[in-house]
């Protein structure tokens, strides 16, 4: 399993509207055929000290090879969910991982 | 759906046995029942800035609820593997998120 995971830090102070979108838009990821797990999540309420509840958005995308990720990432609604969202982000982190 | 990523640093020059006892310890977890997906993957190719490959293992783990995780903190499997190999890493990193 290839798993794929993004935190999504917003930029502040962004309307309501802009939020909104994002949440669509990184929603829409969805549809892309070679995913198989799919959680769009903000932080739980757990919180000890090595949780990092700072993030916006957790993205997580679960893929059955690395070539599946391969498809998503070039995939149309992945790229324009960068083109039409990217300029509501500060940062985002990734870890890619593949199963032992 | 409630998302559970644990990333673990492991302490720097483990024997062979450490890291085949941490990687046994790490994969028993799959065997809690109110666990639905799970990994344990190590850092993909993949390399571009915006992602971390600094850790050694990614576990992932999802449930339906939180009240599932809850089920899998305080689980026999799950305490056993902390007592028996939390003395392997440096350091875990956990983020917990709900499902929007």
């Amino acid at each position: 399993m290839f798993v794929h995971i993004v935190n999504f830090w917003l930029k502040k102070g962004l309307s309501k509207e802009d939020i909104q979108k994002f949440e669509a838009g990184v929603s829409s990821l969805a549809e892309v055929d070679t995913v198989d797990v799919f959680s769009v999540g903000k932080p739980a309420k757990t919180d000890r000290p090595v949780i990092d509840r700072s993030y916006d958005y957790c993205l997580l995308t679960t893929f059955e090879t690395e070539a599946g990720h391969d498809v998503y990432q070039t995939h149309p609604i992945h790229l324009k969910f960068i083109e039409d969202c990217a300029s509501l982000w500060d940062k985002v982190l990734i870890y890619d991982s593949e199963s032992i």
